[in-house]
């Protein structure tokens, strides 16, 4: 099992490894009064897990029930939200009562922001059970609901009182959703080089994969404990999302959120390699580790038809956009560019 | 004109004088970039002052539009609040655009959740136009919106960057608006005693009012700093909550929040009495300062008929109360009631 300490404006323990699941009774009980706690997760993980974490809960003394919603980014909404809310407090939930968040990215976002909103804030633990959710939406308190004006922009920040990643929950997760959580794997190398990126050429294997997880969250969280709120260095994080969400808007949400971010990083990447931002062969290399775990620009859609939804992209400050630039392997920067200079920069034409 | 700086985790002035609408703009123009503004105000108000608010904002520069909701605590709702958000969304907002929220405390509380949640926290001032919010809800941060299940069940810590209390839109508040600022006003005396005590045993008049809306404000600042988050000394502000929340409950809001949180206080005053935690003649000396400015126990209601609705009171921590008990005048202390205790503790039987 690794552990990584996350010193945010809460102190909290990412727990990473094996039979996790069983866990979660002990971890909650040593940090929280045991009171209420709803079970928020999707259909599909509801299948999977949620009786086995209601009944070790119940047992070990807490009064656990669960609320399921159908999965899928469609209900990351307003709707799912405030049903959880509706939920916490028909059950008579006090300020002292918490949430496990069950599941992917979506479970943790729209579970996150009701722990965030209920009673102006209670308690929660996020169980990812995604590698996606693991080693990045799990950590770092950002929670959010998608409005029919785009994803996130709804939320709030709220920091978890633990994370605890149980690895066995891969073995049931689908291949694609493996390859979506290794697009932001592939994000963490570019941002922190080193021994991540010696790894993720070298290849993942059973041997290294606890490493692997272990070096993205803490890559992860050396960012967030810079800056939690997102007003500076966090922003790197966002490397590969601008020209990714705007990917993921035009294909409709075809191409998933990792296989976008890691098509958005190879863009930027040959962008900031022909605006002589970044190294011919550190281009390269990075564009080469990205094809080897099976990722590509989808050339169907070409940079030129993506410059309209970054209008609305949340990095924007008024007509400025805040960019992420890749300067060197483990070395990106955030580069403001103007909006009537987006064409030049991105397209360069 | 009397400034009162508040030192929360935003710092922040709370301006309060004759003829202040009109510098909004400049106050605005002093703290943020001249981006985009909504103006969030209610029917009411938008017909008494919101195009004046406009236009000068931008005449200054800035580019604002109007939310107008219809008035009343029963639009203080998640539909009200997802409106605004569309509203913003669908405007391009970005990040460091910003909310005016001009109107009484339930304007405060659901703009301000607005600006907390809107891609995680966008920054917003409080225009009051209601004694209520200039004393009390615009200061402080809390916003929220309310439940089926219950008022303010969701919301957020949201500190604004200005508050801009004109008292010359006191001159179009009905009597009764007045009368419903004055409860939280005596719920100041009773919690800070001193001056404040002083001038309304001696007649709140036009050369003593300004005076008095500062040493209200500057009560809750105290407060406020002490524990932003309301983990411990802040609950003091809820002196007269506890039993005042239930009131308006059971008397289907028929009775306004300061009318019901004076008679909340008026009623955990003869209580503290019965149980010797206050002294006969402190009792006596608040119980008429209540009455002097037209405040009453509604006898229609009595307490024993309190206890239900007290269970879904948030100051509840599993089956605990924190409840706020006057000590003396200025001294107060929270005392925590167990849910079996109750029934001996309010009604001596």
């Amino acid at each position: 099992m690794k552990s990584v300490r996350v010193n945010a404006s809460r102190k909290y323990d990412v727990s990473i490894g094996a039979g996790l699941l069983n866990e979660i009774p002990s971890v909650l009980a040593s940090l929280c009064k045991k009171g209420k706690l709803l079970v928020v997760t999707d259909d599909t993980v509801d299948r999977l897990y949620a009786d086995r974490v209601l009944a070790a809960l119940n047992e070990r003394g807490f009064e656990a029930n669960k609320f399921v919603f159908p999965h899928g980014e469609q209900n990351k909404t307003l709707a799912t939200f405030s049903n959880i809310l509706d939920t916490l407090a028909d059950c008579g939930f006090t300020r002292t009562d918490g949430i496990v968040a069950l599941g992917g990215g979506v479970t943790g976002d729209v579970a996150g922001f009701a722990a965030a909103t209920y009673m102006r804030g209670i308690y929660y633990a996020q169980v990812p059970t995604t590698l996606l959710a693991g080693i990045d939406s799990s950590v770092g308190g950002k929670t959010a609901v998608d409005l029919a004006g785009g994803k996130n922009l709804m939320g709030a920040f709220h920091q978890p009182v633990a994370v605890i990643f149980d690895t066995d929950t891969l073995k049931t997760l689908p291949k694609e959703y493996i390859q979506d959580g290794l697009g932001e794997g592939l994000k963490y190398a570019a941002l922190c080089g080193g021994e991540l990126m010696e790894i993720m050429e070298s290849g993942l294997n059973e041997k290294n994969f606890e490493r692997f997880l272990e070096l993205c969250v803490s890559c992860k969280r050396d960012i967030v404990e810079a800056d939690e709120r997102e007003s500076g260095v966090r922003r790197l994080l966002n490397l590969g999302h601008t020209l990714g969400h705007a990917l993921e808007k035009v294909s409709d949400f075809s191409i998933s959120h990792g296989k976008a971010v890691a098509d958005g990083m190879m863009r930027i990447t040959e962008i900031a390699v022909k605006n002589k931002l970044l190294s011919a062969d550190d281009g390269e290399r990075m564009l080469s580790l990205c094809k080897k775990y099976g990722m590509k620009i989808h050339a169907e859609y070409p940079t030129e038809a993506l410059l309209e939804p970054i209008k609305s992209d949340k990095k924007r400050a008024g007509d400025k956009l805040h960019l992420v630039i890749p300067r060197g392997i483990g070395k990106c920067e955030t580069l403001t560019v103007a909006q009537q200079d987006w064409r030049t920069f991105f397209c360069g034409d």
